[in-house]
């Protein structure tokens, strides 16, 4: 195959929904989103309904990033048909969702600091996928998938929605945020010393300037970002979990940040997640926000809950954070067997 | 404007070029080569001719990945775009040359190992372009810029075809080989040690599954890619600068590689980088292959050979050898202005 | 000044002192330690009684370190000596006091993991000294200095016990145990994974084999110390705060160790605190276990408290946590013109 | 064993050497050197004669370091003694020699930029030795062992003096100048920046404060003191062996570092190398300065020069550069075992 494109088996259908929801949202983010959806090989030969799996990205992933192409890989688009086109699983449709917003990203979550990113993902992407192509429209058929922060939108999504949820897929999804986010909380405050601890200042600073150009642009962005989502006034005000001088935790709003700490939810959600059929976690072992940890931890959360060991799939394999891609497929030719068709 | 696209001003042409010399090339590579040109607002109004900057990749590059997106930032071409449509620079035609390899890269040198890719691209890329755009064709109005080995080719092509080229700009390009390079060598010895140092078992393992999850892996690619480029043998066979297992330089070898060091190539080809017009240079002041050194060398050389000052543009700036790309449309800007037209 | 060896200007005296509280001490460390005692020059020709400022250790501290040497620099007390010496600071008594365990470390608490090494320091160190040399026995005299751990312990010695301590100087004290500890937990959840996260089973391992010779040696060496020092059962049985296989925290147990961070135990100690004349803080901006930060909350804590500005030296230096030992005599000197005498 | 201190079986004489050949050294280093001279459990009971092993330092190292301690680990003294107490392998003497100057280091050998330490090593201290001191004063029985530098003056001590010297140990000796020095020169050449260029600044700056409180001072240090070595004038001053400000080698002062270079001097010395009773070679795999391959392409050209494989230990191990003076008991028994008696 040449590096440069692919044919593929089956199809890649790239719309435009209009959100409802998302207009006038408080970051004045596009309510007109890309969305792309994939039919499988075969599936304008007949009028067979298939399972659909949702497919979501990490924290400053947009839509177009998607086709990114990179050398000696191919894209997960390509990847992923592959694993129908070569019989490996039965066709799935699959879900490119773009969730994205002016501060890298939307946890998938519904917050006054970003929008309701959550609501728009379950009550209308999903209705208008199911309302447009020949999808089996009940969550045993339905399965969400996701590295990192779509990892972490892979979990709590079924926690929170089991009627339209019934499978995931994590990889190196967020949580234990002790781990993958309190280191970064100290990082954060020495890259505020110049900015005399007002990440706002930072903001303006990054938005005037080449993107990442800065030292500690990667780690401010996210913070932001997930303070946005996380633990935002109820104006949209946005709140660090932490004084960005002293670096002390703010306890109340450091707890809406671990309220949604998927290791902590387990016991919350504990119906929701026995009502799944099949849940592949997995992560590198070099992680470098320790999501193979968190991943443990989760895998260990199931089990205290009694889900059954054979509905779930746990590895850990020999990798950091980064180009761990060729892992989607696997979860998805996995997810495919399982769904209800 | 919006992450997922934009508009051009100008227009980007996807074409394919059908190369006589990469025919039979030895590491069974394509010679279909698909080649972007990009012709400027304005330029469908009228029958003015335009100087031409070539564009050339780095390592692992291959054409489509121009396309990619990333968050915040947008692609080459459209910066470049931006660069013309802003009225910051006068309109040029600007070209996209694929010239990867099985091995990642053609260094833009002929070889026996990898193929004739300088001839390809001087030969014939170069009259493709002329013969079907409005370019000057003359080397007052030829530009070639790129970045990592990019830069390297955009380094050595004028000073191997002044004919040719009559500007450059190198970004990190690839110089001083004793930094770029040796601290590599001494990783591959260390990386080949399961391999029992036969770098070929190690790149059989690498096509056997998923690209780059060995931690060696991209050490040990370019080390083989520039092996093919710069020290293979006439019948082909790919000859490492060292030995594997202890790691001492092969002397003859090792002056091969040598020999295409653009900082030790200043001397003999001091006619063409005399005749230049234009000579960007810049690098990352941390820059992990010590390019930003190699930079500085190179520049000391154009002063030691008697390029005038002004013709030079030099430049260190606080980054790494990655995330610099918004560094390529300031470089098209200032050549645009000095291009002959 | 030749690096091999110097004269003092004062006499450092090379003592035993046998402790009864440490006497069938948990982890069968020895209950005569070795304790030097300097006095300044002058000492022996008059009959001035001196201030007394005790010096600490840092983790894996134990007293004959003092006397190591190392290029370009010379030991503390040398340099000690040589404020004295040179005029700097008026004649000072300095206690370098011996408080190691089996652990590494016994943090200058009492712990029936470890043994009762706050007592020993206040109830037996301090009367001792008081008892053999001419010393000002009164907290606005007895100043406690000393770096990591040392600091630590020189930021809680004087909280619990301001009645002997009326001052003190922390270099990268340890504080903010967000920052400082519970990054090395998820380390110690991955190099516990061997020992199936069994610490005593790696402490089995460490004692067989060349100490530090495993990767995770020095970080699993600090967490056991700590839970002996801070978590441990009434019966000495030591307890990690987190669970060894999920990372996750045990509330319980971590909340004692978090008693015990100097930040949180301001508002607490605030009379205590008040009551200090001279308080030194400092630490790298670049400290890897963050004590900076840890630095500049105990800072913000002893303004809001109501501690008068001037009796604080703050200050944060380019450096990590390692090689700061030239700024103990900085500190020393501060200390010696504050004391009263 | 307590941490603190240790009982020896054998005794460690600490003594004074008045050197004529170090006197009015260009570096006005003292000529009167402490050297410690170990001799065995049993020596002062009979009048049996003793084969002698030299142990020297790495770089910056000086003789009293040999006393310092740390947690967990006795000093080389004592576990030296240990291999002999505890009759692991036969009594040997074991000579602890100061070759320290103010650069850090002689490397042992004779410099105009420094001192003749080779010379000092050979002519003044082995006979000073074995007129005081039991001896067998001859090759067969006398050794000479080090780490790092030390194991660099270990190597080619023996192949200058096959008369003096007929055993040796290494222990990541310095070999393979490419990729243990060149990496330096770029770092250099960066850390060089705020001096112009100039080293001497640096010097100067480096005397004025607190030394190694700047990132750049290791790797400056090693640069100018390996220069003061291998690339002085015959007056004595000293030439880095690249450009300061473009990094360019600069050629004929490079060859004279390469021709310090045990794994090239292996041909010129192979019959010093073949007159060697026993070799003992070691490193870490991780080693920073590649000092593990430097190893490896030593091993190789004794066996291309005929030394017969049982006069050699090879052995690499899981470490790094630091902390491994745990091997150094190791290579002393081997060689205890393999010197004439």
């Amino acid at each position: 195959m040449l590096p440069w494109d692919a044919e593929m088996a089956g199809q890649l259908h790239r719309e435009t929904i209009t959100s409802t929801l998302l207009q006038g949202n408080p970051l004045g983010d596009p309510h007109e989103r890309p969305i792309w959806v994939y039919t499988p090989p075969g599936y304008s030969d007949a009028d067979t309904r298939y399972p659909a799996v949702y497919v979501i990205q990490g924290f400053t992933g947009h839509l177009a990033m998607w086709a990114n192409r990179s050398a000696y890989r191919q894209p997960f688009p390509e990847t992923a048909d592959a694993v129908f086109a070569s019989g490996e699983a039965p066709g799935c449709i699959v879900v490119y969702v773009d969730a994205w917003t002016a501060y890298g990203g939307s946890q998938f979550v519904d917050s006054p600091g970003t929008g309701p990113y959550h609501s728009y993902l379950c009550d209308e992407v999903v209705p208008w996928v199911d309302a447009r192509y020949r999808t089996l429209a009940q969550p045993a058929s339905r399965a969400i998938t996701g590295k990192s922060s779509g990892g972490f939108g892979a979990m709590i999504t079924p926690m929170l929605r089991p009627d339209l949820f019934g499978a995931l897929a994590t990889h190196a999804g967020d949580s234990l945020y002790e781990y993958a986010y309190v280191p970064e909380f100290a990082k954060a405050v020495r890259y505020l010393r110049p900015y005399d601890g007002d990440i706002f200042r930072w903001w303006e600073d990054f938005r005037s300037r080449p993107a990442f150009s800065g030292d500690g642009d990667g780690t401010l962005l996210i913070l932001l970002g997930c303070s946005a989502c996380f633990s935002a006034d109820d104006d949209g005000t946005v709140r660090l979990p932490f004084d960005p001088v002293t670096g002390e935790l703010v306890p109340e709003r450091w707890q809406r940040w671990l309220d949604w700490d998927p290791v902590r939810m387990v016991d919350t959600y504990a119906d929701a997640l026995r009502s799944q059929r099949a849940i592949w976690i997995d992560a590198g072992t070099r992680d470098e926000w320790y999501l193979d940890i968190g991943a443990q931890a989760f895998r260990a959360g199931l089990s205290r809950i009694g889900v059954p060991d054979d509905r779930v799939h746990f590895e850990l394999f020999n990798a950091g954070h980064g180009g761990i891609d060729y892992r989607y497929p696997q979860a998805l030719a996995w997810l495919a067997h399982r769904l209800e068709r």
